[in-house]
C-alpha cells in the first residue's frame, strides 16, 4: 500500500524566500488528498510534478491566509486545464463565501462542480470515507475555529479471493457474511473456512495533521498510536510564552504531544520566518521525542510503498 | 533620476513551475510602486530583496485572480512585520469587498490604514500625483473592467537654487513666480535672470503598463511617445483568433501598438503556459518592433540610473 506525504509549504504566516505557506499532499494508493492550500500551492504542485487534476479532496484546516489563499488560483487553473470531475472541499462555510465572491469579481465560470463539506469544530467527525481512506476532523485550539485531520488507510472489511467467488458462484448476500468472518458452505455441502477464502487486509496506516494549534493535550485522544504525526512547531522553547500568546506551539510542545499520543514518527513544521537554520529546532524536539523529522519542501515521506 | 522596473511575475492565468502570475515593481527615485499582485508576489519581492514596507502604492489592473490573489497575503505580512504607514490601493471597489471578507474570516487586524482609490474604467484619469511621479489610469478592453497605468516621473515646475533663496531671502510668493519662469528683482534692484537661479528639471520619463487587453488601437492616445511600454503578448501570431476570443493579445498586436504609439522600447509578457521557450515570441515581435525585450522574472530594466 502506497502512503506518501509530500511537503509543499512549511513556513508559518510570513513566508520567506525559501519557504512557502502551509500545504501538504497525501498520496494513499494513488488517491491524492491536499491538506491546506497556502499561496502558491499550485506552483509548488507543479514543481513537484503532482497532477493537479488527480486531486479530488481538499482539506482546509482554518481561514488564516497562510492556509487557504492558494485555493482560488488552484481552482481556476483546474478549470482552465479542462477539469470535469467534482472537487470536494472540506472547510468553514466562510470559505465558500470568499470563493463565491472571488468568482463573481473575476466573472469566471468553473467547468466542474465544487462540493463543499462544512467542518464541525467541536467534535471528532468522520468527514469522508472512500476506497482508500477514511478521514476524520477533530478540534484544535487556535485563534479562530480550526480542525486537525486524521487520515486512516485501508478497508475494515476482508477481501475475498475473486476466483473462489466465480468458481463457487457465491451470492452477494453470502459475500457480506464472509466479509464479517463467517465460513462458507457450498451447494454440495463442503465447508470453506473463512481464512482459506479471504485475504487479511494490511494494517491500516494513519497520518494526523495538527496545524495550527496551541499546546493542547485534549487532542491526544484523537491521534493515539498514529503512524505519522505532523504537528506545528512555530517556535523554539525559549519563545514558549510568545507561542502561547499567539496560539502556536513550540518544538517541545510538538514532541510532548507525539510522546503522549504514542506516535511512531513526528514531523515538525510551520516554522517562524525568524529561523534560517532549522537544525536547532530538530535537535530540541529530539530531546523529548527522538523519532522526529523536519518538514522539508519538496521532500516526500514514505510510510509505506 | 532612478527609473527601474523589476519583473516579479510574467505568466498568464496559469502559472508554470518557472513563471509566476503578473506583478511588477517600479522604482522611481526610491518611491516604490507595485503593479498587480498575483499569487506569491510577496515571496517574489523577498527573492528580489525588495523592502515590502517601502511600497506605499499598489495598482491592481483588474480582478482576474492572476493579477490580485497575492494581495491579501502581502497585506497581512506587512502588518505582522510592524507596518504603520498607510497603504494606498488603486482598484475596483469589489477588491475592497473581497479583502474585507478575508480579513473578517481570518479575524485579523491590520496595524495600518488601507486607503482605497477606486478606478474609473471609462476615461484617462490622474489617480495619483506625488513627489516622484504622476500616475494615470486608462481603459483597456478585456473580459472584465480593466485599466492600464501610465507612470510619468519628474516635476513640471523648475527647481530653484536653495542657496539663492536663503541669500536673497526670496518669499514663497516670489518662488512661485520664478518656478513659472520669471526673473527675480532683489531688494536692491539687481535682476537675477531666471536661468541663473533655476535648475532645468530632467525630462520626465514614462512607463505604461498594458495588461490584460485585446488588440485595441484606442489606447495609443494614452501612451504616445512612452519611454517604456509593457504590453501583454499572451500568444504568438498563429493563435490570433484564440487571443481575440479570450480578449488577449499576440506578439504582433503588442508590437503594432508599440509602433503606433511611437514607444521607445517594448517589453512583452503575460506568456501562455504553452510556451517553454520564449525566444520565438521575441523574434516574432521584433519583426514589427525591433527594440523589444522579453519580461524575465527577477530582471530589472533600467530606463535611467
Amino acid at each position: 500500500m502506497k502512503f506518501h506525504l509530500t511537503i509543499l509549504g512549511c513556513s508559518s504566516a510570513t513566508p520567506t524566500s525559501e519557504r512557502h505557506p502551509s500545504s501538504q499532499l497525501l498520496n494513499i494508493n494513488d488517491s491524492l488528498y491536499l491538506i491546506d492550500c497556502g499561496e502558491a500551492t499550485q506552483i509548488q504542485l507543479r514543481r513537484n510534478k503532482i497532477k493537479l487534476q488527480k486531486i479530488n479532496h481538499i482539506f482546509i484546516s482554518h481561514l488564516h491566509g497562510d492556509h487557504y489563499l492558494g485555493l482560488i488560483g488552484l481552482l481556476s487553473t483546474m478549470s482552465i486545464l479542462g477539469r470535469n470531475n467534482t472537487l470536494n472541499i472540506y472547510s468553514s462555510p466562510l470559505l465558500k463565501e470568499i470563493i463565491d465572491l472571488q468568482i463573481k469579481a473575476s466573472d469566471i465560470h468553473l467547468n466542474y462542480e465544487l462540493s463543499y463539506h462544512f467542518l464541525n469544530y467541536e467534535n471528532l467527525d468522520l468527514i469522508y470515507s472512500g476506497k482508500n481512506a477514511d478521514v476524520y476532523s477533530f478540534p484544535l485550539k487556535h485563534r479562530i475555529p480550526t480542525c486537525g485531520f486524521l487520515f486512516v488507510s485501508g478497508k475494515k472489511d476482508k477481501n475475498i479471493n475473486k476466483d473462489v467467488i466465480i468458481d463457487e458462484q457465491i451470492s452477494i448476500e453470502a459475500i457480506k457474511q464472509i466479509k464479517k468472518g463467517e465460513d462458507f458452505v457450498t451447494e454440495d455441502g463442503r465447508i470453506l473456512k473463512n481464512e482459506q477464502i479471504t485475504f487479511t487486509n494490511p494494517s491500516p496506516i494513519s497520518f494526523a495533521y495538527c496545524a495550527d494549534t496551541i499546546y493542547d493535550e485534549s487532542i491526544v485522544q484523537y491521534i493515539e498510536n498514529v503512524d505519522l504525526l505532523y504537528h506545528e512547531a512555530t517556535f523554539m522553547q525559549d519563545m514558549a510564552s510568545a507561542a502561547k500568546e499567539k496560539f502556536h506551539s513550540t518544538t517541545i510542545d510538538a514532541a510532548t504531544i507525539a510522546l503522549k499520543a504514542n506516535a511512531k514518527q513526528l514531523i515538525i513544521g510551520h516554522f517562524s520566518a525568524r529561523y534560517n537554520d532549522l537544525e536547532p529546532l530538530l535537535l530540541e524536539t529530539k530531546t523529548v521525542f527522538d523519532n522526529t523529522l523536519l518538514a522539508e519542501e519538496g521532500k516526500t515521506y514514505s510510510i509505506s510503498d
